[in-house]
């Protein structure tokens, strides 16, 4: 087994204003260039996953077959992997693209939803430790379970995800978090009611959203799919942050228009379309050094 | 084959004003408790049941695996199982699931879509018949197919079934929805212009709706979605009105907003999450004795 | 292999007014009669398509499993097969149903999307050949590559699709598109800025639409859908240009509406439910003889 621990170094931390530089970059790069990041996710919420990264300027593609996500794997400029809602194919499929992207260097993202049930998505899970997904996003207890799987510091080995949802707050899962970060040399998004989002180096909270996330499904595994966008035109940490602020803006603005679920679905997707480099740029976080 | 009919007993039924009190706790309890209600359930609407489970203020999980079935069978309150765009999986999920439940005394909805259409539906329904589940949910034509299926009273071997429509009226499926619902010791909700909601005693007619909801798909399934989630706070007759009532409320109150479908879907969702228990309770509706 | 070529007749070509006429007459049909198409197609746009079938008029049922797929083959005044994100089962699904639509001279609709992806859509769509889609709707790298691959004039073996997004233009597929539909005797639609239908003997362009169009994800696949329940009433080359007409005008009333995409979705399903006869037959189209 790796060792997953960074040598200590002295290094000059990022400031707020190169990270907003490179958020807007990202968000500008996709706008422009329509990147595709194709998808394996779950029927349940495949196409808001879609809508979501079309509206943010990238390109959408879902496949369920082994040799489609091979070719995925290897076509896009990065890949979004949600095990929601297994189906039998995906025993093959996923480690086939996992492998693949982690030997081309193709940048992916690991949605481990609702980690702990099922026995196909525990051997799932556990395979792709190896294959070091580029940015992992969940909820605090999907973050604390896949440490726990994974055997790294801050990980449960009593999931308490209760289906997709989660029952452990954001705070709780920042040393999950970190760790899963050093272990994959990514980033990691854990999404509440504020966000972390880190690479075991610096801790940023990201601000905004909606209260009407939780009122609609998919709010998560189509953040998932936008950070894969933004991961072809972005270093880890900065596509998981412009993914997550432009949730957090559009979510914000969204709310601010409507007062129910449906509704608001309706305008942050428009939101999330509308949302220029700056505002995302813009959007509040806090930076901290680990 | 066991004798489904209750023996004769005197008792008081049930007044109007004591099911609007249930209607009001059953609707009041999920809205602070946020019970989660899993389901199998087609791709074609999965994402209007998920929002519409979650718009009443429940929680919604999705699963296809044989072993994730039987997990959601034992760990929520209660489960959905929708029949329609079977996947091959199914063929194990589904029983082991149905079995599960019924083994456990958790109460389960089944929607037997298309009721006679295909090899396997014919045989998973044929075997839900011993698992009796606590509530079925279906079109007109549904309900008398599937009595038919069950050699029950009101049934019919010649499914009239045309795909997801209706070709029935409610009334004519009266007795077949009496007969199962005394076969299984549950309730059965007829979808139509008027719905009917019963428990083998009592029949209760609901009224309000929408026209529209025949011009989007998914009004039924999702409809059986949330029986689900109020069959976690609610007895089956009850539960079955509950989701009956306050479907007809957020239709009429959608339709009376809009002209067009799609803009009803969504003002249709926005008023699911809007309904006080008072006003659910309210929705107007006839009781008999049968 | 037959010779698709048609032998040279001194006809008389279709008027402009013998079209509208006929345009009048499918959508008038369609609404009246409410026909069923049932589809087979992929989870990402399942619902969309659906939910655009029944808004103008028609009525949905997905399969997936062989014998069901058999069945509406059979059942059905017409079927639409779409290849995107295929499910193992499809590899029987597909041809069992293609087989059961040209056996029984069904009209049916195959969208080839993502064609030169994977071997089993490779293998499938070759298969297709000899069961001669009525209508065949695609984007322009689409078309070409499906020509290419049943080797007629007109295709490329070297596939430019880039996923499911078109890398040429309408005009080039013009070729491709005319021999596809000689070799069918059906007709094909090629989508685009401004779209072409052709029977092979005569080229309509069709105007309107919405840049929206590309930054929603299933308006080709619900285009498809809508095709196939236009094919229950009309000839394929009306079919195809009644259901693109009604896109065309839907499009371009609901992007005068709106400036985001997800409402830009609302309003275009929402126009599609309200276009009559005569609005659809006056959307602008240009009619050329080949």
């Amino acid at each position: 087994m790796e060792n997953c621990l960074k040598k200590m170094e002295i290094v000059k931390m990022i400031s707020k204003d190169d990270i907003r530089k490179q958020i807007i970059e990202a968000v500008d790069s996709v706008k422009t260039n329509n990147p595709m990041a194709g998808s394996i996710t779950n029927t349940v919420t495949i196409n808001f996953v879609a809508n979501a990264q079309i509206a943010v300027g990238g390109s959408a593609a879902m496949v369920y077959l082994p040799d489609e996500a091979e070719f995925l794997a290897r076509a896009g400029g990065a890949m979004y992997i949600n095990v929601g809602a297994l189906m039998p194919i995906y025993e093959e499929s996923l480690p086939r693209a996992a492998r693949n992207l982690h030997e081309n260097g193709i940048p992916w993202v690991l949605d481990p939803v609702a980690v702990g049930i099922g026995q196909l998505r525990t051997k799932l899970l556990c395979g792709f430790k190896e294959y070091k997904p580029t940015v992992i996003r969940g909820n605090a207890s999907e973050i604390i379970a896949l440490a726990g799987l994974w055997n790294l510091a801050g990980g449960s080995q009593e999931s308490s995800a209760r289906g997709v949802d989660s029952t452990d707050t954001v705070v709780a899962a920042k040393t999950a978090a970190i760790a899963l970060a050093r272990w994959t040399g990514g980033a990691v998004a854990v999404s509440g009611k504020e966000d972390l989002v880190t690479d075991g180096s610096v801790a940023i909270t990201s601000h905004g959203g909606s209260h009407f996330f939780e009122k609609i499904t998919g709010s998560g595994c189509s953040l998932g799919g936008v950070v894969a966008v933004y991961l072809t035109a972005a270093d880890p940490l900065i596509a998981a942050l412009t993914a997550t602020s432009v949730y957090n803006l559009a979510g914000s603005r969204a709310e601010s228009m409507v007062d129910s679920p449906a509704s608001f679905q309706v305008a942050f997707l428009d939101e999330l379309y509308k949302a220029s480099p700056g505002d995302v740029a813009d959007n509040p976080f806090d930076l901290e050094e680990i």
